[in-house]
């Protein structure tokens, strides 16, 4: 079996990048931010992953990176970090918020201190700050008074828009795992199973194939939840006659993956089976448009404009397409909005989601954006699936 | 099968009771967060559950409470949520931050009219900071001028300390439903199975008996990982002669559980079979501290004397016990320095860590506080494991 990680110098690879932004941004260094529900910035710099904790990472635009993390972790991170240096902070600790007497704590001009010696720190970026929290905000202002405290997405977020030939294949693998999970639910799942057990399937499949986690929270409902935009299983009993909405991801080297497609069992009603049929017309339409060099908004206006020429236009919602990676939803999406223009080796999940009254679905997997077009991901599940 | 949720007149007699510490701390409302990761508070007082976006309640000392949730969750909620007054706000999108065009969303004074009407806001509450990000602290500024902002952890989280016969009967259950699991991998884990795959058959267990989710995020590693006070599991395969240590938690209608238990196949070095009997003794002896009425700093303060006098104290870290609730973890620990004192119905987990050079263990299992002492949450997994 192939190993699934990304190469140590990499992630060095990675942080000289960053560094050079910082450096070009004017800032003396950046705080990077992760928590346990979107810990991808700093597995990305540094392949540590924090559990009940938070954790960040201090870069200097010159001198050495620091892992933050919390009270609990220090062995876990020493064994897990490819960053050598670090240090246990109170801010990043869990949400439960003990005390923890005794156990030797550090202060942000500590870690000024270790990453940048004598430099003096007068510009500091802020990275994460979707997931950044109250405690590291307060600390920051207590603990670094005069400290201009910066929002510095720019620096940073771009970096993980293109993929390397390492984290593709991570996707790759993570895909082929996806897609042994929906395989194993097509084949076991019954009416009168509930939602929780078919999702029991696939974390089954998932951790026997070589995932190391889900690649996001599963999904797998049936009725009027179809019409959730996003949603979570739920106890009810898988039934006949009616939409059943799959999404199956897997996390293979830190690389999230999922494969999305309505199912049911029975007959499905004229209007339902309608929308089932033109959804993966759509969504294999939306294949033809990715490419390099395209710009974004372009796709998104002329995805949204051929959904309302062939009359489907009120059951579109938002974005066709959304970047995928560390996380299985990350920046950047696709929206009409969107200003970029796509290049080789950026990863998106095609998303192509319509609702209908009671109910809705989703026809999704990811690609990879190539010269001439896209390389998908999974090519599987491309059928309309009645179970039996 | 009995149906393990919660009613829903509880949320509101919840809300009743939070309502009436806004109004005694002199607040106007108090502003709640919950994530992907940490969703506590916002379930506790609502029952919606976010997916990778973030949520908050807004609860005014008189008046509606306001469901606030991202873009993207609208139908979700109004499916989920016992609150029938729902915001979608920007600033609970998900961290990829999409634009959304097209999708209308509110601020925070829509919120403060539907919650308050004409009466005025001056002092709000701040719940959940230890999870509340960046995006939702500068919407508050910037649209809530001149609002004082005041943590309050206080007003809110003692409520979630003492449980309810609803609340405990759904902790049973997730317990019933971890021993299931656990007994899976005593049945089926082999030398040379990865870390992963015993996650697996555990993964399996949680969804096809009942379980929602994970309890939290699950352990299974050996050799020197063992020595993490948290950790994840890795493809590292599983050995002889080594601890294995075991952390398997189940979720049931919001509550958690988790079981630990250090197990080996073969033949353990000689002094770390002497600290997984002395640990097991250690969790014991805990079991008998534990009692409504008893101050809880004076059962971590005789437990660390109890270990120093046994001659083990360079092997103990950090609080013997830490609540156990909707999150695995969560407030209040117990730890030398706890000021207050044990109730009935308060529910904890037992969490009996020992660390020695390269290797270490977990004795863990949840219970509630009695009049007379504890009701163990499992009693199963309490012998010495060797695994053939």
């Amino acid at each position: 079996m192939a190993n699934y990680t990304i190469p140590k110098q990499e992630y060095f690879d990675r942080i000289a990048k960053f560094q050079a932004n910082i450096k070009k941004a004017g800032l003396d260094a950046c705080l990077v931010h992760g928590t346990e529900g979107d810990f991808a910035n700093v597995r990305y710099l540094s392949e540590y992953w924090p559990t009940f904790e938070q954790a960040g990472v201090f870069v200097p635009a010159e001198g050495t990176p620091v892992l933050l993390i919390g009270p609990e972790s220090l062995k876990y991170a020493q064994g897990r970090s490819v960053l050598p240096t670090i240090s246990q902070m109170l801010n990043y600790r869990e949400s439960a918020e003990p005390d923890y007497p005794g156990i030797p704590l550090e202060t942000y001009p500590d870690v000024v201190k270790k990453a940048m010696g004598s430099k003096k720190l007068r510009k500091l970026g802020l990275v994460g700050t979707a997931v950044m929290t109250y405690p590291t905000l307060k600390a920051l202002e207590s603990q670094l008074p005069g400290v201009e405290l910066i929002p510095a997405e720019d620096t940073f977020r771009p970096l993980r828009w293109y993929k390397s030939e390492n984290e593709l294949n991570c996707h790759r693998k993570a895909f082929k795992v996806a897609e042994k999970a929906v395989a194993a639910i097509l084949n076991e799942m019954k009416p009168g199973m509930t939602e929780f057990q078919v999702i029991g399937i696939a974390q089954r499949e998932i951790y026997a194939n070589g995932g190391e986690y889900e690649g996001h929270s599963l999904y797998c409902f049936g009725g009027d939840r179809t019409s959730n935009g996003i949603s979570r299983p739920t106890g009810a009993k898988i039934k006949k006659n009616e939409i059943i909405q799959l999404n199956i991801g897997a996390r293979v080297g830190g690389y999230s993956s999922s494969i999305g497609l309505p199912v049911w069992f029975g007959k499905l009603p004229k209007e339902q089976l309608a929308l089932v049929e033109f959804g993966l017309r759509a969504h294999k339409y939306t294949f033809e448009l990715i490419k390099a060099g395209v710009e974004a908004g372009s796709i998104a206006r002329k995805y949204e404009k051929w959904g309302i020429d062939q009359g489907w236009g009120d059951y579109m919602l938002y974005g066709p397409v959304h970047g995928l990676g560390i996380m299985e939803t990350e920046s950047p999406w696709i929206e009409s909005t969107s200003k970029y223009k796509l290049k080789e080796n950026m990863t998106y999940q095609i998303d192509t989601f319509f609702t209908g009254n009671g109910y809705g679905l989703r026809w999704e997997r990811g690609c990879i954006v190539t010269k001439d077009g896209c390389e998908l991901l999974s090519k599987k599940f491309m059928g309309i699936q009645k179970l039996d």
